[in-house]
């Protein structure tokens, strides 16, 4: 008797990419033969050398920047750590001000905490209860002491496409510098840095179908930054550590095929993605959209499920082969409530209930449709045992 | 007519090891199935959990650690990094006295360079003209402010295996945590964490035949650290980031067969180093050996040559096909003076000719002749056209 092979729906994109095929056949040469160190004087590094400069062409290339403002580290945490301290102490003689939002990621979140226990100022900007920041907001916070305003692209949690290009042109002139964290979107959507108007951006390769273990940092020709990793020579002296050569190669390979795919990924995710929402609301009662309905990244659909709990919703969907997220992997297991959630407005009690799918460019119709078949009787089967969801029903 | 292929010599195991094949076959799987973030709550992320911790368990038995007490990073630059200033950190309000050598490895010394700035002492002890770090002078040298000790366990450029054993003795019972920098010596020498007395050390995958990329710190428990990198709450808080699953994988790995095959892979290297060095003195005028002339890493092989410039004679070896080195590769374009071969009395002079010729387990006797055969010649060739040469012989 054949046992029945258990069907695997993978909805968790934004937690982390599935490497594609193509990238892994371009990362095994340099797996499998090339090993000089590239900082050293013979023919071993030089083909090391050669092999991260072709990579990190086409990594500027997605972005739409020069190679030389591309500096390659382990993974977007590190770039984003990297940009915000790095900036601020490079212009600390100028003010210890920054300005950020409340929907930030952990990894920009808990280092510009970091940087207030030595003296800095932050200022958290609200953001409305679709998730954007107003750009207004973000030119009437600037003081004299601003050096920096860090801001996410698109967050994990609820998807919104933040107005980059508007708030840049808002801060024209006033000697801000501008750092994205666009982890979410590089890859994603068509992004231009010089369109956007940014001085830095941290980008990763895990997002778009690339290897864990290599990002990016763009930093804009001129902007000062102090490295986060001291030692070598290496990236130009600002980031020390003998390259991840397969990780950097890897990183370029899947830079490539963003560029050359995104129009065709994204015409096929959005109308996934909105039909996944249109679903869960038709479906599901007291299921409510986070982030913005339309101005949202492809792949995303978030939202919270009244009268039950995110993580049970979670392993319910596991056991039939639905992986999906709660909220941002990096601290999931914490399992605290949300403060991206929280920041658009989204009551505590409900906060707990919030889902998100990250659909991928392999994703199917008939994967969307197998989530909307499967998620509502888990629904119902947890709010029949919700005591608060007993007593909503009964007032 | 057949085209004569070039012989190829690598003789740059310090800079970058090549990856096993045995390690790339197990990272493989990992590369094109693997891919759930392994902080959520879905079986795809419980299965990169899982082999996460088997890893870090053949990691851990490499250095007799428990699995708990490694941390993973990207590189020995980010340990070294994140281990001098998160000690240091974590524990300043006893003190802010730090104690090291004068021949540590950049991503230590900037590391401390830096903590300086911040009002920290640092202490640099001489070593002698082996290269060996004197154990009473680390006694002598703490204060009541000393929270860390930091010492390289074998410098890359000289090779010499330091006493850290009979430092850990000396030092007992004074209050004072010991940090050092295996990254040359983990997978190459047999190491006991607990009999070396450490409470933390740096080691990285790509010196003992698995990737780049990756790197691990041990810190014995209960030890009291502040990350480096901040957001997630990845390796128990301790490092945020998504893991680099295949590197991490390929680590264990490498980790696995080092220690089964170590005393194999001394049993040839020590003979070959032994001929090299022995050959290089007879074959070489002025040619004098850096570092210990015995207790020194099992494939270490390093010197000067009088009169002539190091980066040239590694030119010239490079159009024979061998791949040598001058020093450090972190920063060996940037042409400086070693200032761990000062450190050992060369005079300023003659530190410009200094050669490091890094053996690995796949170097042949063949090889160690060819090197001896093609060097010779190279420096007479370069003494002819060198005035400072000239001048000594005339004079």
């Amino acid at each position: 008797m054949a046992e029945e092979i258990k069907r695997q729906v993978y909805l968790d994109h934004m937690a982390n990419t599935p490497i594609d095929p193509r990238v892994i056949e371009e990362m095994l040469p340099h797996l499998k033969e090339n090993y000089g160190n590239p900082l050293n004087f013979h023919d071993f590094g030089a083909k090391t050398a050669e092999a991260i400069e072709e990579a990190r062409a086409k990594v500027a290339e997605l972005v739409a920047a020069h190679p030389v403002e591309i500096i390659f580290t382990s993974c977007g945490t590190e770039a984003n750590n990297f940009a915000i301290k790095g900036i601020a102490r490079a212009y600390e003689k100028k003010g210890k001000h920054i300005i950020t939002s409340a929907i930030e990621h952990f990894s920009a979140l808990y280092t510009l905490k970091d940087l207030e226990k030595t003296g800095y100022k932050i200022t958290y900007l609200p953001v409305d209860n679709q998730g954007l920041v107003n750009p207004d907001t973000v030119c009437q916070a600037i003081t004299p002491e601003t050096t920096l305003i860090t801001l996410t692209h698109a967050s994990n949690e609820i998807g919104t496409l933040e107005p980059i290009a508007e708030i840049a042109k808002k801060i024209e002139g006033k000697g801000v510098l501008f750092h994205i964290d666009a982890v979410q979107t590089a890859g994603s959507i068509p992004l231009e840095v010089n369109e956007l108007g940014v001085d830095a951006l941290t980008f990763s390769a895990n997002q778009f179908y690339g290897p864990t273990g290599i990002a990016a940092l763009y930093l804009r020709k001129g902007t000062r930054i102090l490295p986060l990793l001291l030692g070598g020579t290496q990236e130009e002296g600002r980031r020390a550590g003998t390259p991840n050569l397969p990780g950097i190669v890897g990183m370029g390979k899947a830079a490539e095929l963003a560029k050359l795919e995104m129009d065709q990924r994204i015409s096929k995710l959005v109308p996934l993605r909105d039909k996944l929402l249109k679903g869960l609301q038709e479906k599901i009662e007291y299921f409510y959209v986070t982030g913005h309905p339309t101005q949202r990244l492809p792949g995303h659909a978030s939202g919270y499920v009244r009268f039950v709990e995110g993580e049970s919703m979670s392993m319910f969907l596991n056991m039939e082969g639905i992986a999906i997220s709660t909220g941002s992997a990096c601290v999931s297991k914490a399992l605290k409530a949300s403060h991206v959630v929280l920041a658009i407005g989204v009551n505590p009690e409900d906060v707990h209930g919030s889902l998100v799918f990250s659909l991928g460019k392999d994703n199917s119709e008939d994967e969307v449709d197998y989530v909307l078949e499967k998620l509502p009787p888990i629904v119902n089967r947890l709010r029949e045992m919700s005591p608060l969801y007993q007593r909503h029903q009964g007032g």
